[in-house]
């Protein structure tokens, strides 16, 4: 028996944007297995057809939600065909996404316990006749709401596996004196978000920040500079974040995903 | 009195957008009557003023959502003018519209039941003074309540009519060895969707797709066939389809809403 | 005691748009508090670092929700800086924003009580360790469940206030015979949202709306005009609109926030 706690609650993260009835039509499937199911949209707005913006956030958000929720995230360019569905069990909280590196930042063991879902046993669940290009809604939903509602545990629909489809995007590289990461993705304000943690800006002490041929100082918070100057800054989500205040850092320094940031020790 | 089952679940779409308190309004006159509402966001990004898409979209996913639940719809160019508003039941679920075309996709007889809403009625549910241009919160979401809470049928609150507005949108036009649509809209991927069933489909035998003056094979899934290679399907919601993989088939193909499509049975 | 009711909504109105999980987690700190939290989201694409738009559309939202909602509003340049937390009751509805202009519109004594939230208290609410950048997850989240939880009155919470910092927007001025005022924002269809009061325009009997240097009669509804002519109306939100039937009139006219509307007595 599993001590998780069960909150009823349910996330759910795709690259489907805000466009058809995508998004809704796997909240109608949860609801018809699970009544009470609190539906939470972490994000529809990911990189399409890119998993690790999707699991960058999963990884850091899920804290913020009651013990024992389920994190459904569905991106997924390889439905229909032989790729595996993930389940991953974590800190008290479940987490179902295809196994295509989305969960990868997660997966590390003894913390993680991962199941592939063995399709075979979809059928006892009433799942029968899932559509080629849509298991979102017809595979990830319904075992979803089974999950939130208690009446499943992960061992039961599925195969143990030690390893995970790696993530596709590569850690930061540590040097001497520095440290080299990348913008994952921007928010609506424009801000640049990376993928170096605060531990690793932190161990080099004093530091700046550069990107876009520009230097930047670490400040606290965007009001701790003039309005249009740019800055960095360890965001709430506990990375580097290159931002311009009252302004977009995107637009004013013109990088986007994927652009080099550097963090280099003060006296370097 | 009705042995529809009651969810509770009420779906909303509109062509609203996401700029504005439109539909957080409309959310809050249903919770102000009903407060177990479950409310689902169906889509709000549908073509402005054009009830086909809403329609299309509603016509094709109800079925996701569990038994008895009421489906509001607000595509409403003619707001505040004399256009009627349609009550419609079938399969055991309730929609609200205005009768603008919107639920023609629904409303063949005897299959469906349809009423117009009595505007005399509304007194007897203390709607007073609607606004002029927004009846989406001033009547729709509050009778949507009222049907959802179980509190009213149909037939308490309208007269049965016989026949509703039409769809704006043509049929397809079944032809000797070709069936010849369109593009209703588009996904957030950009995958073209058509409305032409699988059923018209799979009655020619093997087939080709021609649109834009290509000739697209008919495959399961996205993933059969090499990145940025365009293909058709028959999607999730039965529909032919026209997708890139991992890629836009509307930006590869320059195509959008209204675009013709046609099916040719292989040998022709 | 409180005699106002309780509701278990929470609306929530940001200008961070839907681009990563910034609204999804502060929806996951109120479940974590209060699980039976109603969330509705009224908008979340407010003009950004402008509090005045949230506060335009929440002063006339808020009597479309339940009394006793608690409505929760970010938009926050000034986040991690010694701005003030407002806390504000009105009418039997709470709300809860940075004190920089945003609840300016409902704050008038005697019918709206004002507190400043004191910060030394969250430690009573086990709120420690706010990050310097997203009060809106980690301090207005919390303090929003415990108030939608019935578990804390806004007076236990903060300071008594006389005077809220006002808001940046401009009132209409009232001269002989006309009414000068401004666009304040847009919606999805591209109407022209005013600052000009209903009571206003009807203070001066016959009236012509001139925009862009053109002259508009004021009318009903949209449907009142042939397609594509614009108009003006007293919208469902109690304010002048600029509209273009069945087309955008920010395109037509070529306005948007900020633009000059003059309404003149039609003798004038």
């Amino acid at each position: 028996m599993s001590t998780r706690a069960r909150s009823g609650v349910v996330t759910i993260t795709t690259d489907f944007g805000h466009k058809g009835p995508f998004v809704g039509t796997m909240k109608g499937q949860i609801l018809r297995r699970f009544p009470e199911a609190k539906l939470i949209d972490l994000t529809h707005d990911t990189l399409v057809h890119w998993p690790d913006e999707a699991g960058f956030w999963i990884s850091r958000s899920y804290r913020y939600f009651p013990d024992g929720t389920v994190h459904l995230a569905v991106v997924d360019p390889g439905v229909g065909t032989r790729r595996d569905i993930l389940l991953l069990e974590r800190d008290g909280h479940l987490f179902l996404a295809p196994d295509n590196g989305l969960l990868a930042p997660l997966a590390t063991a003894p913390a993680a316990r991962h199941w592939h879902l063995d399709l075979a046993r979809l059928g006892e669940l009433g799942i029968a006749d899932p559509s080629a290009t849509f298991h979102g809604r017809d595979i990830f939903a319904p075992v979803a709401a089974e999950l939130a509602a208690g009446r499943r545990e992960p061992a039961s629909l599925g195969t143990p596996v030690e390893r995970v489809v790696p993530a596709w995007l590569d850690e930061p590289t540590v040097g001497e004196g520095q440290v080299s990461g990348l913008v994952v993705t921007t928010d609506h304000f424009g801000n640049l978000i990376t993928n170096i943690e605060r531990t690793l800006v932190e161990a080099l002490g004093e530091v700046a920040v550069l990107a876009a041929g520009r230097r930047m100082e670490l400040r606290r918070t965007y009001g701790d500079v003039e309005p249009g100057t740019c800055l960095a800054l360890i965001n709430s989500f506990d990375v580097l974040e290159i931002a311009c205040a009252e302004g977009s850092a995107a637009e004013g320094l013109g990088l986007g995903r994927g652009a080099p940031v550097i963090v280099r020790a003060a006296g370097g």
